[in-house]
Order: structure tokens, then C-alpha cells, then sequence
């Protein structure tokens, strides 16, 4: 291995547009990039339990390989010889795709999922599958059969989950960038509590076909890196096509279209309740930082979002155990799920049909009420959660005097986004007294990906919150 | 009233056609036309029952108006001046709509549904709402709140439903054509049942806004009528756009591109099973028919079906009870309906999420299989019952010594249309001994309505059962 004139961890941290200008001016070669990683993996791994599975001599030949391809005259992709991670319910040919599950553990596909196919074509190489929560049927990492993911701000504490493999190896400098996929936040939760950046796309957008699924009109696969730029890169690598009139984000042009004058709503109804003191006033915080950069910020009304959270909920379970069923995983082979899992897909039995399809009417109501709100603001401004991250096997939190069990504090903000399919991104936005990372969500129309992305970058830019990164020793 | 120079039972009898070619040629009015309808309806519909609304001075003064239309130069719809019977789920502005229940019984909506739009505009005349089986959930229509309509082939028979008071006043020549909707057969049944042409066009052709709803991925609405070409007709003037490459059915063709062979498929499996003797002969005859119009029989093996009663039962039942909750109609009143609607509303809250969903995927393979089989054949080829018309308060029938209920025999060769969406039109082929109609069922593949009308229109015009018309005193 030659010697790049930078440290590991400079390099570890690079963006992908300097990695891929690196890579041009032969400053470094792919093969560097990927031993980089599996130094990391090598060293953090055992203590983060990031990755399930590491493909070690499939990356180092397919740096080679990518490498050769640089050495070529002709345009390559901004991802050729970037090494990333994908969430392990993203098939991947002859890579096993666990899902977090034992039921899974020996599958081996023959295909791969268009995600990782997209993200192959364009040159990038798979580090290996992230660890998650089983069958991404939950939101805190904690996998009973391949370990919990441990946050690298806190080795106590959970990552969140489900794409919390993927959120910790990203926020310890390993690979560049990584998938994952978001039902009620699973992107954005770790994302925010490992202080790196998560999009949940418009639903749509990017293809789920080849994912383990979760609840079909709620999954959602997207993109988590550790800028704005860099999550804009990979969503350019996996987006479908855009309906006409939508403008498809363009990654060198986020800076230079981000609007002189936008509008930021602010919601005046269950975002902001039952929130901690320091979260919320980070969001504040970022609401001035906003205004300082052109925002004016509105108050806007979602009074239906309260009535939305059973309704929400009678849709992923019954839409999770009818998969689990039609699989023949569930209850034929209840006895290999964890305890969580498998009770929530037993709850998921007893959801009535007539109460599903009222879900589906209130799934219209809201994405409605939020179409008429976007009529007068370009996004919404939330916490991605109410609380910094719990510890590991905390079933319970206290927020504002009141108790609440992690699942529902985790998943409360996160869910609408997920109903409506508005696109959702979470950014960091500070740190509590006891340094952990904290996320602010910015959620906009539907295809508004462009516009969402440059008032995110907008805001990263006057901020220095995605620059700090863990220290492990 | 100015006579014409036909008998009333001609006149009540005429084709679409032929009577708009009167009215052109000015042997007829428009006012005419309605006469001769309100006179029967005055006559009949005591016995009959088969409306619940009759609009005379509505229809008189519209018979004025589109009669100054055909006077008028230019081209008209062949419909202008045409009376024509609603079923009384379709809304119709200022005319009570009543879906055949106690909780509508006072409903005047303020807007017309799409269908009837399209009909008026098209300047067909609405003799009045007819009788139906209560909110359409039932396949006898006899109705707790208005009686029931009775067979004008056997007034102590039912005319099937739930569109019966449409097929009723047909078989009796009251109007020349009517609305009916499809959600397990309700077009088809009282077709076959009164020996008329009913059409379920293919799931979305024609609109069902503004139809009060029965179960959302069931229901379709079509036309009605006593010749193919009438159906075509009125299709003409309900359908909405065909997909590209897809035929739009013209009436005036329908002969003309009429194919010199064709492939017609007659199911191993499920259509042929606990068919009544009579039934199964005319089917036969007809099959033999059909070769000596140039069409090859194929043998088409559909195994799914047997597995799709429970799942479709289930559809229906979830989307019903759903439609009734989310209106404050059931429970809130539960005691307005009558109790076989009440039983099955109470049915449909028990319906699990997980089984309904279920029931969707089983949906999208039968609607694979039959498109499989249409690969092959032109249309299926089937019983459109397995018995003619039961008896007014019968609850069980005897099907080759096996006894099974009203409901499943009549809805049990209908539903699979309804599942997979396929057009399905049921055309008379025949009588009992004791004199009731026999229909036959063409299905066939989606969009495909101007081959099917023309393959049935060849049966029609070599055959003589739908000019044979019930005698009433």
C-alpha cells in the first residue's frame, strides 16, 4: 500500500468530492480509500458491532478494478472507487442479506437490490451490510442475535436504529457514505443521534425493490452520509425518475441555487410538545441561524398530526405481519424472532381490517393538510427526535417530567413524514451538555429534494456541528 | 299526445337505434318515448317494484327539451330524447338518492354522479332511481325498506340484484337502457336472472364518482340494457379514456369488426362445478354456437380460484364495514339496515388487517392467472349463475343434490371478475322448462370491451332468446 500524504483519520473524514478529486489527481488511489476503512472496521468494529458482515476481498478487488477504470480517459461517475456501506435488508448478490434476523442469517441472493445495483454501476465498492434492528422492526439497534450497535458519542448508548449500523460506521469515518431505509425514522433516528446527515426521499423516489420490506406503503430507502453534499451525491446515484416540472437535485449546484429568501415553517401543534429542554432549544437556536440566512419563519398548523399516531401504527403492524406471514417466516418460525419483534407481530395480527383501511384515509387527510401547508413554506422545521440518545436496554424515558417508553419518543416525530411521504431530512444541530449529537428535521414537499437539500447545505454551511466526531480510542 | 303508428309494446321494445332513428325521421317524439315508459311504469311497477323514484315531470319537461334539440341541425347523441332508467345509488342532483336504504331514505344530493352527467349530457332522459338491494350489499334485492322487486318472469322469484330494479323494468321494456354497479356480480346476476345484457366493464373504464360505494377495489359501475349493442351504447357515453393501443367499443362497428375466428376458453376448474343441468346444457349449446361462428374452444386451467372465495369475501366485507363507519352510518344506526346488511357490516369489523392484505396479494395472482389464460383464448367462457331465479324468500338452493346458500350461488361465478377487474357481460342464452332466463358470461382480458361486444353480439345475432319477452297482465 503507498502511503497517502494525510493521516488515516484526515482521510477517513474526507468528503466525497475531495476523495473523488484525490482519486483524479492520483494523490491517493481506491485501494487506499478501502484499506483506510478496513483499518477503521478492523479497530472500531468490535466495539461498535457496525457491520454484520465485512466483504474485505470483494472491496479490495473491486478498488483494483475501480482504480483501472479511473486510470481511463473518460467521465466516471463521483462515486467510482468511493467506498460505502449498505444496511444489510439491501440485497446484495452473493453477500448474505440477514436483515438483522436470524431467519435470514444463511441467505445468500442472487440478485441485487436496485439500490445496490445503481450504487455498483456508478463505481462505488461495498465496504460490507450494516448491523440493524431485526428485520428494521424496530428503532433502537438493539439486535438480539448479531448484537446492538453501540453510538460511538457513547458506547453505552444505542445508536437508534433501524439503519444504526450504517449511522455509527459513518459518524466513526468509515466509508463515505451508506444506505438505509426509513418505515417510521429509521434513517433519520440514527442519523440524529449519531450526529450525521439522513434523507428519507419523497416516497417513490428510490426504488425499494430488492429490500427486505417492512410496511410497504410506509419503506422508504434513502441515502445517510455526513454532509449534505455528500447525501445529495448518493441520492443523484439512486433516484428514479422525476415527475415532470420537479427539478432533480444537481450536488454542484445545491450552493449555487440555494434561494435568497425561503420560508420555514414552524410547527405550532405536536412537534415541539413533550420535547427536551436542550433540543429544543437547539431548534431555536437553528430557526435564528435560519432567519440569518433569508428565512422567515411562519407558525403552521397540523391539528390532525394527534389523531394520526394509532392510525400510523395499525399500518406498519398489520402491514409487517401479513409480510412476515406471506414469507412464511411468521408464526412458523416465531420461536427465531426476538422478543420486540415478535410481540409486535403478534399485535400486528390483531389489527382489524376496517381500522387498516380508516388508517389509509387519515394517511390521506394528513399528507393533504400538509400539501396545504407547503402551499405558504418551502419546509417544515421539527426535531428529528424529543431526546439525545438513550442508553442501551433503557426501555423508558423521562422527558419533561413525563414518562414515555423509547420506541414511541423515538418514533413520534419521525412517523408523519412517513404517512404523508414527504421527503425528511435530519441534519446535526448541536450537542447536549453531555455531547451527544442532536438533529434538527427539515421536511418539504413532495420532489422538493432540490430545494430541501440547498436550504439544509445552507444551513451547514454558517454551522460547524457536522465537523466534530467522536473520539474512541 | 301525438299516437304513433306502433303498438306501445313495440314502441317499449325498439332498440337504441331504432328508436333514435324514429326520432329523427320525426315517426316519434321524444315526449312520445316517455309516455310510453311512464304508462308501463304505471301499469307494472306496482308489481314489480322495480323503482323507488319515478321522475315524471322531470323527464316529461327534458323530453320537451331534447325533442327542440333534435329538431335543431347538427349531429346528437344517439341517447338524445332516449328514456333510460338509474339505479338509485347513483347520485343525482335535486333527485332523491336513496341506495335503497332507510339512512339515505331522505337524501337529495347537489350533485350528479360522473355516469349520469355523462348520460344527460349526452341527452338521455331519467325515467326514475331504481330498486336495488339495500346500499348494494346483497345479490336478491329484496329490500326491507321499499319491498322487494320482483321477476317479471316469475313474480314470485327474485330479479337477483343488487341492480334489480334496472333489470326488472328492461325485461318489461320500461326505458331502453339503465345504470347498474358490479361490486360481487350485481350487474351480471339480475342480467341473467330477467334474461337481459349487463356489462361490468373493466375496473376504472367507467367512473364510480358520485356512486355511493359498496367495497373500493371492487365495485365498478355499467351499463344495462335488452341487446349488445344498446350496452355498447351506453358505455359509449359512460367510458373514460382507454390506455393506448387499447380499442374503444363503437356500436356502430361492433358488427363489422366482428373477428372471423376467435379462441374461446372454457375453465377446467371452479366455473363448471355445482352447475345446474339446464344451466350447463344451454352453456353447451352455447359453446357450440359460439364454433359455428368460427371460434376455437380451449380448455383454460384457472386453479387459483378455489383459494380466492375466502380472500374476496374478506375484501368486500373490510371495505364495506370501513365505507359505514367512516360516514357515521354503522354502528351509529345500526338499526336502520336491515339484518342481513347489519349481519354482514358486523362481519366486516371482524375482518383481520393482516387477512385483508392477504387477501389483496391473492387478488394480484388470480388477476395474473386470468391474464395468463387470456395469453390464449379471447374471452372465458362460463355460466353467468349456476341456477336461474330462486324464489322470493329462499334461503338455500339444491345444486346437484347439494344444498348451498342464495348468496354463494348466485355471487360464486361473478366475484372473480370483480377480483381481477376483467370486463365480464352476461347475455341471455336460454330458458329453464318453466320458462326463466338463462345467461352466459364472456370474460375478457382488460380493455378489451370492443372484441367482447363484438364476440357476444355475433351469439346475440345468432340466437333468438333475447327477443323473447315476459308477458304481464
Amino acid at each position: 500500500m503507498r502511503m497517502p500524504a494525510r493521516s488515516e483519520s484526515e482521510l477517513a473524514f474526507l468528503t466525497i468530492e475531495q476523495a473523488a478529486r484525490l482519486l483524479r489527481k492520483k494523490s491517493i488511489s481506491s485501494p487506499d480509500l478501502i484499506e483506510v476503512a478496513l483499518a477503521r472496521i478492523g479497530r472500531f468494529n468490535p466495539t461498535l458491532n457496525a457491520f454484520i458482515t465485512v466483504v474485505a476481498g470483494q472491496a479490495r478487488a473491486e478498488a483494483r478494478h475501480a482504480e483501472k477504470q479511473l486510470r481511463r480517459p473518460g467521465t466516471k461517475s463521483l462515486l467510482c472507487g468511493i467506498p460505502l456501506s449498505i444496511k444489510d435488508n439491501f440485497l446484495t448478490r452473493g453477500v448474505r442479506t440477514t436483515a438483522g434476523s436470524l431467519i435470514l442469517t444463511n441467505f445468500v441472493p442472487g440478485e441485487d437490490s436496485d439500490v445496490v445495483q445503481k450504487l455498483t454501476h456508478a463505481g462505488a465498492i461495498i465496504l460490507g451490510k450494516t448491523n440493524m434492528h431485526e428485520f428494521a422492526y424496530g428503532i433502537t439497534n438493539e439486535n438480539p442475535h448479531y448484537g446492538p450497535s453501540r453510538n460511538p458519542w457513547d458506547l453505552d448508548r444505542i445508536t437508534g436504529g433501524s439503519s444504526g449500523g450504517s449511522a455509527a460506521a459513518l459518524a466513526m469515518g468509515i466509508g463515505y457514505a451508506a444506505t438505509g431505509t426509513d418505515t417510521g425514522g429509521s434513517i433519520r433516528i440514527p442519523a440524529a443521534l449519531c450526529g450525521i446527515v439522513g434523507l428519507k426521499p419523497t416516497f417513490g423516489l428510490v426504488s425499494v425493490k430488492g429490500v427486505v420490506p417492512l410496511a410497504k406503503t410506509l419503506d422508504h430507502a434513502g441515502p445517510m452520509a455526513r454532509s449534505v453534499t455528500d447525501v445529495c451525491i448518493i441520492l443523484d446515484a439512486l433516484a428514479g425518475d422525476y415527475p415532470q416540472g420537479a427539478i432533480r437535485p444537481d450536488p454542484r449546484k445545491l450552493r449555487k441555487n440555494r434561494p435568497r429568501k425561503f420560508r420555514i415553517g414552524w410547527p405550532k401543534q405536536y412537534f415541539f410538545e413533550r420535547i427536551d429542554r436542550e433540543v429544543h432549544d437547539a431548534i431555536e437556536s437553528a430557526a435564528k441561524c435560519f432567519k440569518s440566512l433569508g428565512a422567515s419563519i411562519k407558525q403552521v398548523s397540523l391539528t390532525g398530526l394527534e389523531h394520526s399516531v394509532e392510525p400510523s401504527t395499525n399500518i406498519a403492524l398489520a402491514e409487517a405481519t401479513q409480510y412476515h406471514e406471506s414469507q412464511g417466516y411468521f408464526p412458523a418460525q416465531a420461536g427465531k424472532y426476538g422478543d420486540d419483534v415478535r410481540y409486535r407481530l403478534e399485535l400486528g395480527r390483531k389489527v382489524l381490517a376496517a381500522d387498516y383501511l380508516h388508517a389509509l384515509d387519515v394517511k390521506r387527510e394528513i399528507t393533504q393538510e400538509f400539501d396545504a401547508v407547503f402551499e405558504n413554506v418551502d419546509a417544515i422545521l421539527a426535531p428529528t427526535l424529543p431526546i439525545a440518545a438513550p442508553r442501551i436496554g433503557e426501555k423508558e424515558v423521562v422527558i419533561g417530567g413525563e414518562k414515555e417508553t423509547v420506541r414511541s419518543a423515538l418514533v413520534r416525530l419521525n412517523r408523519p413524514a412517513n404517512l404523508t411521504g414527504h421527503p425528511a431530512i435530519s441534519i446535526p444541530c448541536g450537542f447536549t451538555r453531555s455531547g451527544l449529537p442532536i438533529g434538527l428535521q427539515l421536511i418539504g414537499p413532495h420532489w422538493s429534494e432540490a430545494r430541501l437539500l440547498s436550504i439544509a447545505l445552507a444551513y451547514e454551511d454558517a454551522t460547524e456541528w457536522h465537523k466534530r466526531h467522536p473520539q474512541l480510542a
